[in-house]
C-alpha cells in the first residue's frame, strides 16, 4: 500500500468512527480510484471495495483479480462468471465485517444492481451515501491535487485562447469545439466535454454542440473542460462575433456581479447554500431570477462533478481546501445565454481562482 | 413519438403485462436510449423515465427539460437544483402510477442513489431488474439494428487488418492500439476499447494495453471494438510475431474447436448455459478447464456488454434475433493467452457470424 493510499484509509477510518459507519462499499469508479489508487475495468460484474473498521478487501470478478493484485495488496474475494458473486460476497462480509454494526455507506455512483446485492445481503442495516465520509474527504484537496488542478486550469485557459484566436463567422459550433480538442491533445491533455452554444443555443445550459453556424451578432457560450495529469478543468467564458446582441452588456455585467458576490461569500465555515444565495440574490435583484435555472456550482476533483455542490438546499459547510465552481448564468430563451464559470480552491481567507483568464467577453473582430 | 419509439413502448407494455410489472424506471443510459430514442446528459441529478401500464413520463432536472422536450413529447416532472427531486418524484408517481400495483422494474445500470430514491418512495414494492422486460426486448435485434451491427463488424475487420499490415517488432502495444484507433477514425467510426496483450500480458483477459514492446516470438491478443452508426463492434483475433511460442498451435486449435462447439450449440430455444457448456467442455476435455476463466459470451447492441450473457449459470433461453459474442479463451500465466471472439446473430437455423475475417492467427513476417 502506498503512503498516500495508507493515509487516505486512515483518514477514512477516522470519518467512519465519527459518523458511526461500520462498512463503506465503493464501486469501480472515482471513489475507489481516490481511496485505493486504482479501479478495475468497470462492467456489469459486481466489484466492490469493502472497508470496515479493522479490515478491508475487494469483492472481485476472477478475471480482473490478477491485474488488480498488481495495484493492491488487499485481500480479494474472487468470484467466477460460472458461480456468480453471492458466495464470494458472503465470505467477504463474514471475514471483513463480522459484527455487522454501524451504518452501511454506499458509493452513490455505483450501479443499482451492485448496491442492491449488498443491501439484500445486509437486511435491516442503516444506509447512507458517502457525503460525510469519502465525499467529504475527497472535497478537501491536498497539495498534490491542487497542483494538478491548477495545471489543468491553465491548460484550459490556453485551449480557450486557441479557439478564440481562430473563431470566425461561418464556422460551426462543432468546428469551434474541434479547435479546443486539438489544443488539449497537442499539449498532452484530452478534452472531457465542450458546450459551444451560439446565441439561442446558449440559452440551453446543457446545449449539445452542433452544426449551427456562427454569425455576426452571436453571443457564444463556451464551457470547456479537459484533463491532464489525471485531473480535469472546467471553465466557461463568452465570445461575441462582431457586434454584441442587444442587451448583452447589461446581462453580462449582472452575471459578473453574481460571480463576484459568490466569491465574496465563500469562506471556510460558511454553508454552501449561502454562496448560492449570494449569486442568486444579485440576479434576482436585477429581475432575472427566473432565468438562472441551475445551481451556482459543483466540486471538481477526479470527477468533473463531485461534492461540494453549491445549491440553495445544500447543508454542506465549506472547508479550507475544497475546490468547486462558481458559475451563475442567465438564459433568455430564443435570444442568448450568458454563463461565467471559474474553479476556485477555498483558502483560509477566501477563494483562490485557478484560471488566470479574465471573465470579460472575447470579441471576435470581423 | 416516432414509429420506432411507439412500437417499443407497445412491446414493453406487453412484456410488463406478462411479467406483472407495474412500473419500469430507466436512468439516462442505454435502456432509455433504446426505448425513448434519446437520453439526457447523465450526471448526478436524478433523471428517470417512468413507464406505467397506461402513462409514462420523465422525472427531469429542470436544466435539461427544454432540450429533452426537443426529443420527447412525454410529460416532464421537472425539479430545480434549489428544491431537489423529491416533490417532483411524488407528483410523477401520483400521476403515472396511482395504483402502485405490480412489480417495480429498475434499470440495473442506474446510479445507486437514483434507485434508492425510487425504492424509498415505494416502500414494500416487489422489485426486479430489466432481464425479462427491457433487457429481453433489447436482446432481440430488429433489422435496422442488424444492419448497423453488421456494418460495424465489417469496419472492425478492416481496422484489424490495418493494424496487422503495419505491426512489427519494436512497436509497443499502445502503438498497435493507435493504428486501430486511426483506422476507425479515418472511416467515420470511433474506437471504443482495445486490448492489445503481448504474450504474458495476453494471459490477463482484461489486460491494459501498455508500453510492452513486441518481440519476435510473441503471441498477441487483439480484442478491439469501435462504433459507427450508433452501434458497436467487438472482435478478438491473434497475431504472431514471426515464430509462434512453443505450444501455441495446439492451444489455438483447442480454442477454435471451442468456438465451433459453441456455434453448433447455439439455436433458438436452447438455454444460454448450454452454449457456455459446449465451449467449456472442449477446453476441459483438452485439460485446460482451469485456464478458461470467464464466460463464453455477452450480448452486444447499443452497449458493448448487454443481455444475453452466455454463462454457466444463466437461465436465459436464446431466441431468434439475439446478438451475442462467442469468445472462449485459454490463459497460461506468464506465457500467453489465446482468445477468439466473434459476434453472431441467432437465426432460426443457427448463428450467423457478423465478421468476415477468418479466426486464424495472423503471422507478422519478420
Amino acid at each position: 500500500m502506498s503512503d498516500i493510499v495508507a493515509q487516505r484509509f486512515t483518514r477514512l477510518r477516522a470519518e467512519m468512527e465519527k459518523t458511526g459507519t461500520g462498512l463503506v462499499a465503493l464501486g469501480p469508479g472515482s471513489h475507489m480510484e481516490w481511496l485505493a489508487g486504482f479501479h478495475p475495468h468497470p462492467d456489469e460484474r459486481p466489484c466492490l471495495l469493502l472497508v470496515a473498521s479493522e479490515k478491508a478487501g475487494f469483492l472481485m470478478p476472477a478475471l480482473n483479480a490478477e491485474a488488480a493484485r498488481l495495484s493492491s495488496d488487499l485481500p480479494m474475494f474472487e468470484w467466477a462468471d460460472a458461480d456468480g458473486p453471492n458466495a464470494a460476497l458472503q465470505a467477504a462480509l463474514a471475514d471483513l465485517f463480522p459484527a455487522r454494526a454501524g451504518r452501511l455507506v454506499l458509493d452513490e455512483t455505483m450501479r443499482a444492481d451492485f448496491a442492491l446485492l449488498l443491501i439484500d445481503a445486509l437486511p435491516g442495516i442503516e444506509r447512507a451515501f458517502t457525503d460525510d465520509t469519502v465525499g467529504r474527504l475527497r472535497a478537501m484537496k491536498d497539495d498534490s491535487e491542487y497542483r494538478r488542478l491548477k495545471a489543468s486550469a491553465l491548460l484550459n485557459d490556453e485551449a480557450m485562447k486557441a479557439a478564440w484566436a481562430q473563431m470566425k463567422p461561418g464556422m460551426t459550433e462543432t468546428e469551434v469545439a474541434d479547435l479546443v480538442d486539438e489544443h488539449f491533445a497537442a499539449h498532452g491533455g484530452r478534452v472531457q466535454f465542450s458546450i459551444i452554444g451560439a446565441s439561442e443555443n446558449g440559452a440551453h445550459p446543457h446545449h449539445s454542440t452542433g452544426a449551427r453556424v456562427l454569425r455576426e451578432g452571436d453571443a457564444v457560450v463556451m464551457d470547456i473542460g479537459g484533463r491532464i495529469g489525471g485531473y480535469p478543468s472546467d471553465m466557461t467564458r463568452m465570445a461575441i462575433i462582431g457586434e454584441a446582441p442587444e442587451g448583452y452588456g447589461q446581462i453580462h455585467s449582472i452575471v459578473e456581479k453574481a460571480v463576484q458576490a459568490a466569491l465574496a461569500a465563500a469562506r471556510p465555515g460558511v454553508p454552501a447554500s449561502t454562496v448560492d444565495r449570494a449569486a442568486r440574490q444579485v440576479i434576482e435583484d436585477a429581475g432575472y431570477g427566473e432565468y438562472f435555472v441551475h445551481r451556482t456550482g459543483h466540486g471538481l476533483g477526479i470527477d468533473i462533478h463531485e461534492p461540494p455542490y453549491i445549491t440553495a438546499s445544500s447543508d454542506t459547510v465549506l472547508e479550507e481546501g475544497m475546490v468547486f465552481s462558481i458559475e451563475p448564468g442567465i438564459y433568455l430563451p430564443g435570444r442568448f445565454g450568458i454563463r461565467l464559470e471559474d474553479i476556485v480552491i477555498l483558502r483560509a481567507d477566501g477563494p483562490e481562482i485557478l484560471s488566470a483568464l479574465p471573465r470579460d467577453a472575447f470579441v471576435v473582430r470581423i
